[in-house]
């Protein structure tokens, strides 16, 4: 039996078919350098069972893969990349910047003056609508 | 006994001395509205113990503001608020664009137009360079 989703570039390096730089695995996910590091020292957590996002990862694997990017973000402090922060990013869909469909967390060492930046124009939000905007989510959460 | 820093606008609102639009709270962590969203439904999943980041958050609190991060996640995709995708986010240090030093996780709720943006230059690394990178990691997962 296999969870591979055919044509999918992680399937492939999950299975050994494909080249990569490997940092960590387990039963559950590998590690390895992104092809296209925004940053030197850019690592990829990915489960090895196919999933595409949020919606189809299994809970307890979703975890797993918090829990190893949380300790390759205190190795790479400790190693001899530059790393003076962290930034842990998931891209879920095609509109938040997901680009390979297969889930993965992004761990990022950061150094002043790397290039990565955020863009947006985050003004103060009157409470009233604070308010009625986590009505809104608790409404769904009781939903589910 | 309290783990509360004095001074930190989050472990104040843990201990519900300061405004909040709340959407979660469990026994180890509290989500709520961020007062500044970058896009309308922006989540913060946040410890109730303090800790400043990735170094001093125990790893368990960790894992499990991803699992609510997660949930929060699936819940504003079928939420009446716009949500074509999402973005989880936490930034670490000053380098990472960390502004509140209690650690949280960002939920970002993304729709097309929403102006919420990343910058880089990501240029595709040489796979011994990538490799080279991958030993340093390695190294340094070793001496832990």
């Amino acid at each position: 039996m296999t969870h591979e989703t055919a044509g999918c570039i992680f399937c492939e390096i999950v299975a050994g078919r494909a080249e990569v730089s490997l940092v960590h695995e387990d039963e559950t996910v590998v590690a390895w350098m992104d092809l296209n590091p925004v940053v030197r020292g850019h690592l990829l957590v990915v489960p090895r069972r196919h999933a595409v996002g949020l919606e189809d990862l299994d809970v307890a694997t979703g975890a797993h893969m918090w829990e190893v990017a949380h300790e390759l973000s205190r190795t790479l402090r400790r190693s001899e990349l530059r790393c003076d922060g962290i930034n842990l990013l998931l891209c879920d869909g095609v509109v938040a910047f997901q680009t390979v469909f297969h889930v993965h967390l992004h761990v990022i060492p950061r150094h002043e003056g790397d290039g990565w930046t955020l863009n947006h124009t985050a003004h103060e939000r009157a409470r009233a609508l604070l308010d009625e905007d986590a009505r809104i989510v608790r409404d769904a959460l009781e939903r589910r």
